[in-house]
């Protein structure tokens, strides 16, 4: 039925991902350090200034903000923290609904939860693994309404406050045709870029486009602080906001302390913003690699029929952080074999996430019809995606 | 009226106060780094784990268990994260009321605000600077019914679910008599030991008397590991829990990604935690500095009447976190006055934090009468406390 190989399937993937991996065992992602992390963790410790205040924060947010081409950027502790404050600036609040694709990290839905929300899911898209725009604008169509300029679920009364995209492993979602959706009905579009650091579509970097977007810089992300996040936005109140809301909502004072709002503990410590500030400046050379390690997958599984390696889209720039297997149809019933084959070989792969609709805490929450992301989450396996295995 | 001294008080203690710090400039806190911090994070940036999984948290968490005598220490993101986190596990939930002391560090009252509680605000003593036992029994048999096991807020129908002891600047609370309390009334003790770690009572350590407790190792504390926190339970169920929750509530799997609760990213970074084994390290020499600073204010504030420098309890051990200069309040009225003199001079003093039911988002919160802490906020000024200013 499939191939006309010696090999059945999950074997005909070790030995196409070996071509690629070697035969030392490869893990999904690890971090590279072979720049200035050394000098500034050191010069960090040295200046005592470890913690909340210190240079590399502002250095690291002013460097963020440079890349990215956002106007502002405020790092925090990790990429949840900075979805919750992000949502919570853009009004989400207790009893409102958000829309998160069903195919994304659970941080995602967390992160509305956090903000006494109500995750809403929606169906993704095969082409980018993202919100397709398409679906999602029918299904509001048919299941909102819009009251005093709030878009309203018909069935459970509750406002649809905001749209969070996720660019799912680093493949932008196709944002332009969301933030239309999103100006139809009112929504307030958060884009978490958690993934994207590096990506970009038509030349402008992922998480700039909604009116604030966040990233992290998880140990298995593309850089890292060991935990990390930042905010992204465009406006001076909002970054503004998002700095006070982070830092315990602290008045500046010669010495009282005063705190006007609820805050959080969120800031960034300066010794993980250090490794942030030697890493970004690595971050182009990592891009190179990434992409060269994405020739390297397309070449070694040239020849595996009945899978392709997920690529990009015209006008969109992946940063390819994980290298994206997605299995026909045909043969998705293979994907555990494929999985314990692969990884019995030290081959790390793992599978997309466990749609969170099927997760217990979200068995019961609003969804619309996820047809595709139901069938792309049996279908999609990542592959060891270290920079260095594009070569360096 | 105050003193025969040929100096008015603000400058009687800038002159005391540079008999310890000496004539250059003295912040209020400084870490040391002066043992393996170096090669630790080396080792750290070496193995690449520098973030959610790696040998420097799991270490960090054993050498927390052992130095404070808990069964059970879960590193987290910061002490805020693990009072959040250690109040949902006791039970804190939305509507809940969580007694707190007015005279605390934001932090406090913010962590029972992300459980979705009511902080309910109470009354300090003199003798600690912690929460008045006395007091607050006086105050609960007045206005609360055991219904159903449960302690009620006759006045708002809330349930008031757990009592938040804190240890000020390190100072033990009367942890024994607060024990009796929260046992005459069905409250659950949660134990604020941001402040304390190395504070005793009766031998026992700060934070292991409350069904969980908490730390902080945030970069002004005693220790720091830039920004984190702990857990502190006996409970081995409690403890996989709290890792549980604080871990994004994933569920082991070789590859499955599978959440059975809405958790949080609050894991410690390894990065942090490596920092967080070399302080610990230098703990027990830290503390003998600390107490020698305290020898040396005592020593230096002997002849300034109107102010004495805050000391121990009988059978209770202070950290000497932050050394505790109190006015006498005939001259509470000289407090600013104080302040401006002693920054202006480079000796870096700071008033206790501005009484959390007077800050704007909790002005209308319950609270019992609070004018001890009303006195002492106007009374209390800490003075620098690095501790190397305590001789090396």
């Amino acid at each position: 039925m499939s191939s006309s190989s010696d090999f059945d399937l999950p074997q005909r993937i070790v030995r196409a991902a070996r071509k690629v991996t070697g035969s030392t065992p490869a893990v999904l992602h690890e971090p590279s350090f072979r720049g200035n992390e050394w000098n500034y963790l050191k010069e960090c410790l040295d200046s005592t200034f470890v913690s909340s205040v210190g240079k590399f924060v502002d250095r690291f947010e002013a460097d963020l903000a440079a890349y990215t081409g956002a106007r502002f950027a405020v790092a925090v502790v990790n990429g949840t923290a900075a979805l919750q404050v992000a949502l919570r600036i853009a009004g989400v609040t207790s009893g409102h609904e958000v829309l998160v694709p069903a195919l994304t990290f659970v941080a995602t839905a967390s992160a509305v939860v956090h903000c006494g929300a109500v995750p809403h899911f929606v169906e993704s898209e095969e082409e980018s693994l993202g919100v397709d725009h398409h679906k999602l604008r029918e299904y509001l169509r048919g299941e909102t309404a819009m009251r005093d300029g709030q878009c309203v679920n018909l069935r459970s009364g509750r406002v649809i406050r905001a749209l969070v995209p996720m660019h799912t492993f680093g493949h932008p979602a196709d944002i332009i045709g969301l933030l239309e959706v999103a100006r139809e009905f009112g929504l307030v579009l958060v884009e978490d870029a958690a993934e994207s650091l590096g990506s970009t579509v038509g030349g402008r970097h992922t998480g700039t486009f909604g009116l604030l977007g966040t990233l992290s810089f998880n140990g298995n992300k593309t850089i890292t602080t060991g935990g990390g996040g930042a905010i992204l936005t465009d406006d001076p109140e909002i970054a503004k906001r998002a700095k006070h809301l982070t830092t315990t909502a602290k008045v500046p004072h010669r010495w009282d302390y005063v705190h006007d709002e609820v805050g959080y503990n969120f800031r960034m410590p300066n010794i993980n913003a250090a490794l942030g500030c030697a890493q970004l400046e690595q971050l182009p050379e990592l891009l190179v690699q990434k992409r060269c390690l994405y020739g390297r997958y397309l070449d070694a599984f040239r020849d595996v029929t009945d899978v392709r390696i997920h690529g990009e889209v015209e006008g969109r720039r992946s940063n390819f952080w994980l290298q994206t297997l997605v299995l026909d149809p045909s043969v998705a019933h293979e994907r555990d074999a494929i999985l314990t084959a692969t990884n019995d070989a030290g081959v790390m792969t793992r599978p997309v996430w466990k749609l969170l609709h099927q997760l217990t805490p979200y068995e019961k929450h609003p969804r619309m019809s996820l047809q595709v992301a139901e069938s792309l989450a049996q279908r999609v396996i990542n592959l060891p995606s270290s920079a260095p295995l594009g070569g360096s």
